[in-house]
């Protein structure tokens, strides 16, 4: 498997998912990993593209067969990332990304050491409430639970691979699109794509 | 120490030197690094910038001392790089390159393990080769020799972390840089670097 599996976490309101579009854009053989799910499809959701939407049967037997690199419930739903879908990918040379917290993270690495797990940061306190306050009219204390909440992810961040600010955009974008570049390079995999160049230099 | 210290090796012909100068120019708090020579200084030549020029009795009594985190002999010359040297740049933060073969790559790699191993591919034996006699009106005979010292150095690419071929020079130089930036972001240095952002962040 030539594919990296990246690991992207980070609190609401860091910019996580716009810089993830903005990379996949960016980029040939990167996707974002498609997620298993028992919520209900939403108006304008396809099935296989956002989520793969399934029953709670289905998903119960997949967790049974250990088919989830990662899983977890949220408001009642399970959500998970499938295993043998991921490593599909990875073998055909293309890069997954999983947009998961610290707690999936840690589900990951365990079953793939050789992910490559990234936290994006704010740059300041200050400008993670204003960002998160600036997502609608909220309460104080709504706001100060995400807050808190954010912190709390944030406090994991000594367990990933990167750290990447997300200051200014481009920047930010910048350093992921290095992270992509460079892990393309590892030896492993650029011998393994090179094969016929290499027979030839060496012959 | 937060810099990393990048080991890069090459055939000749591969286009090394102006590679590693361009990535000098590019980047801040990126330097390579300066040998110890006991060969005479040539007209032009500045101590301390293009090598430290030393007699043979004082480059034996690093070797003794264990100063160099490699040496080698060169048409009976003495060429080392100072370990001390080395980690005082890496200790201010400053990545450092080695320019040196894969026997000097081994020295170093055991000396410095977390050390980063680059080695630069040219995109084909044929490109290679004219490349080679780009150089000078040399015969097939000494053209044929430097052709087997290159396949020989270039035999030792699986020792090295990253792969990068020197096709078009502007996108080989993006690789290089890619791998640079992407190992600033990495979490131990990052963390140094922002202790200040990390607490006011998780406060």
């Amino acid at each position: 498997m030539t594919g990296t599996l990246y690991i992207i976490s980070a609190p609401s309101g860091a910019g996580k998912t716009s810089l993830v579009s903005a990379l996949v854009e960016a980029w040939p053989n990167l996707a974002v990993s498609v997620s298993h799910t028992t919520r209900s499809r939403r108006p304008g959701e396809v099935d296989g593209e956002h989520y793969h939407f399934v029953d709670v049967e289905r998903f119960q037997r997949m967790v049974a067969e250990a088919a989830f690199l990662e899983h977890a419930s949220v408001f009642g739903n399970y959500y998970g990332t499938s295993q043998p879908a991921v490593e599909a990918r990875l073998s055909q040379d293309v890069d997954v990304i999983l947009e998961i917290d610290w707690q999936g993270a840690r589900q990951v690495r365990a079953a793939m050491p050789d992910s490559v797990s990234i936290f994006i940061l704010p740059p300041s306190r200050n400008e993670l409430e204003a960002r998160l306050r600036a997502r609608g009219q909220d309460s104080d204390e709504v706001i100060a639970s995400r807050m808190r909440e954010a912190v709390s992810e944030m406090s994991h961040y000594g367990e990933y691979d990167y750290l990447v600010v997300n200051d200014r955009f481009d920047q930010a974008l910048a350093d992921l699109s290095a992270i992509v570049r460079a892990r393309r390079l590892r030896c492993a995999a650029q011998s393994q794509r090179m094969k016929d160049v290499l027979r030839d230099i060496l012959a």
